[in-house]
């Protein structure tokens, strides 16, 4: 469940008010767990919890790929247990501080720089979609995104190929979370080479969407909404394509 | 300078593109100290960093107001340090993760629930603004956000009072970090009584924004967009006064 009905009062200025249901999107926290180690908890839309610890852990730097996970499960409610494989240490996820963890991994520090955001990732050889696929893709998303239409809170992403298609859609009522949904599915079923796909957010692109498709080695970022100087620096730096304003008909190349 | 020119390529579909200048929201990392030990990372629009400080420390558990601040002053490029007064324990920032942080102080814990949370929060007494005062709030919002018109990347938050007016207007790539720069300039001003104010918030409602809200006894809270179900269980549990989809003519009261 996506979404949940509540009752609401419309009010229409001039004509007074009355009672009726709505939807809204669902928000619980998730906890991820490493090793029985509480490690995050994150606000998110229940669904695809273990695509989005594996998600997560990838983009975070905890995990490299499916090889590194031994088990992973729903162990209580709104919390995810992950086992690592002999050999990966637990000590990256029990080190604490989710942001600053999420962040040192990326080599911010106090006195943060481009330069050093730039050594900490690879180059990612972006392609550009051809113009007749990317004027599909809105409408690809909105139809793939049910919830979305209903409840207007949450946030979808998928990959999508040279053809347009669109693959492993997934909701959330945070951005970031919907990427690393995404992400987890692709890592959990052992499919993490993107190359000539692209990841597809009906968002605004700031950097830690660039940092995800990064870390995860996806080469083009589309997003629906505007990119922050940020995430075009580091797109720009790595040789990501960055689009975004995606319409039916106009989009702006900000990288790439 | 919460925009920076970027030079991009517009496409327009079947009439090729062209390189033109766009103006992008500033994304850059602010470094939060407390006594000199890195306590927190968010990725922020520049400006108003002592507000966003002291805003994010009152949120998120770690000062109760003006009184507990010594001293607060940026120390290096992107980087604010605070010291807190006598008494005040620095552990609450020092323990470690942000995340987990932020959401213990709210009782979230791996088997969450809204009553955890209840308990934690003291009652607001939200009150309902008169129509005519909502309906012109989002163009007053509008006015006083010159940069999202510029670069449609950046969320803006401020106070309005019973006549409309507003006050303490911020803007920032990340919604959550315009909330705690409105608070956190009430804080530095120590005018912390929100008594007769609501906060207004260009973006969706998350469990996060009602939380700081809540935190910083705001009794209510008004979005452009749609709020989630935590935010409106929340609101409803607390007494808080929570409306949403707020339009000239027309909105939704989800709380209060």
């Amino acid at each position: 469940m996506k979404s949940r009905e509540v009752v609401v009062r419309r009010v229409l200025l001039g004509q007074g008010s009355h009672a009726e249901s709505d939807l809204v999107a669902v928000e619980e926290p998730l906890e991820i767990r490493v090793e029985g180690v509480p490690a995050a908890i994150t606000m998110r839309t229940p669904g695809d919890d273990l695509d989005l610890a594996a998600g997560f852990l990838l983009t975070e730097g905890v995990i490299d790929g499916s090889d590194d996970i031994r088990a992973l499960a729903t162990v209580a409610e709104n919390t995810v247990d992950v086992r690592l494989s002999e050999g990966v240490p637990a000590a990256r996820a029990r080190s604490a501080d989710r942001a600053m963890y999420a962040t040192s991994s990326c080599g911010i520090c106090g006195k943060a720089s481009i330069e050093r955001l730039r050594c900490h990732f690879d180059g990612v050889p972006g392609w550009m979609p051809e113009a007749h696929v990317l004027a599909r893709l809105p409408d690809a998303l909105r139809a793939g995104q049910g919830a979305f239409r209903s409840t207007g809170g949450l946030h979808g992403a998928a990959l999508f190929d040279a053809t347009g298609a669109l693959h492993d859609l997934r909701e959330d009522v945070g951005r970031h979370n919907a990427v690393d949904k995404v992400l987890g599915a692709r890592l959990r079923a052992d499919t993490l080479d993107f190359t000539g796909l692209g990841l597809l957010v009906s968002s605004r692109a700031g950097f830690e969407i660039v940092q995800k498709a990064l870390v995860a080695r996806v080469p083009v970022v589309v997003t629906l909404g505007a990119p922050t100087s940020l995430a075009v620096e580091v797109a720009g730096a790595a040789g990501l394509t960055l689009i975004g304003w995606l319409r039916a008909d106009r989009w702006t190349v900000y990288a790439g």
